[in-house]
């Protein structure tokens, strides 16, 4: 059952938490890149992070979690906050009155949509290969792009990413055994690959694999029988 | 110069961000007891974390800083942003409306200090004996409380305490870097007993040392003199 969360509402926000925003930061895996989940508005050009706004009605949780699901379609994913924006410099309302005029809504100075909002950012972590995307009404699409090659974005989405990398950058071994970014049992190889992704550079294999059996994540399987055995890697799993 | 953080403003909370407060956990550390910095709401019994409102022309980290400064007195204390509270069920009016009651302030039920907040919560990390307590206006004391004892707090403020604890308790090695719980040489058994206070258990000396060592946070410099050479600790201080 979608919300419809951004909707021409009435000027005084009733229903909604006025001033109150949220952005998701949402990190793709696939082909051994790491690709950020990104909008475009309608006939604007604009480009931005997944938001919206919360409804008096709602917890703040459960609001970004819906939200982010009616304007991509990605259901069932736990998204993590990381940190809340609140400098006065962000507020730039021409920004969404343009978003506003180019779907039709003619929004007065004193609309609550064009008054300075603190945002409180999430991030999540998915396989790619497991989600399927559906832009919302307000959107032409919604799409993954490579770290490394962002578009210009609104606001101060590009400095929310920036944070969300640095945070997900940190403590890393324990955020990767918790998102579903692996298949069950996995090899050394594919860890490495996800590491590597993430962290923007390349790793040494030796080094690596170390550094992973000494921190105790990893639990160690049977290497896979393929008529080759010396030649298989071990499969691995984390603790729970 | 002191901003009266909560006055009687009007009903709409105009020049505020309405639905937006923050609260602030400062953790301060003496002989040997990791505690935390509460208020007493005038003839009500009513204790909380200090907190407030943002102004629509204020950063949200310089209302946090100047609304501590106002209503504690604490001067220049570095605070760290951790977490936002939005669930909906901390909404209750009632408390607020006892506080403004007993300061001479009938509100409307409509009046914006009465409408569902989310809170911004911040932490610091302080040496109990280099700051000096001034409550503000609206409040009988302002008072250090052992971690271990603390009094019942309004709202969901035990539950902002526990996130903050939970917090400073992660990668403490770099908090307690960063802060300046400690003069800037100390011997390793100081160091023990800021960690052991704030993680609220004790350390066995020889696993503590090696630890740290092993960190390479530290840098060792000449023992100090005392006459008895051999006895006398290694001085430390932090890489920069």
């Amino acid at each position: 059952m979608a919300k419809q969360k951004v909707s021409p509402v009435s000027v005084d926000g009733a229903g909604f938490l006025t001033h109150v925003a949220y952005d998701s930061v949402v990190f793709g895996f696939s082909e051994g890149q790491l690709k950020i989940l990104l909008m475009e508005y309608h006939n604007t050009g604009l480009i931005a992070l997944p938001g919206g706004f919360i409804r008096t009605d709602e917890d703040l949780d459960e609001a970004v979690r819906l939200g982010l699901e009616d304007r991509t379609g990605i259901t069932n994913i736990y998204l993590e906050q990381f940190h809340t924006f609140g400098n006065k410099s962000r507020h730039k309302p021409e920004i969404l009155q343009k978003i506003l005029e180019a779907n039709g809504i003619h929004a007065p100075k004193e609309h609550w949509m064009l008054q300075r909002f603190i945002s409180v950012a999430y991030y999540a972590l998915v396989d790619i290969s497991t989600v399927s995307l559906q832009p919302d009404a307000l959107s032409d699409s919604c799409t993954w792009y490579e770290i490394n090659r962002l578009p210009k974005l609104i606001l101060d989405h590009a400095t929310v990413i920036e944070k969300a990398l640095k945070t997900l950058r940190f403590n890393l071994d324990n955020k990767i055994k918790d998102s579903n970014l692996l298949p069950e049992k996995f090899t050394m190889k594919d860890l490495q690959k996800v590491y590597e992704a993430i962290l923007g550079e390349e790793l040494r294999r030796t080094s690596f694999q170390r550094k992973m059996l000494a921190g105790r994540i990893l639990k160690r399987h049977d290497k896979l029988y393929s008529g080759e055995a010396h030649k298989a890697p071990f499969i691995y799993s984390f603790h729970k």
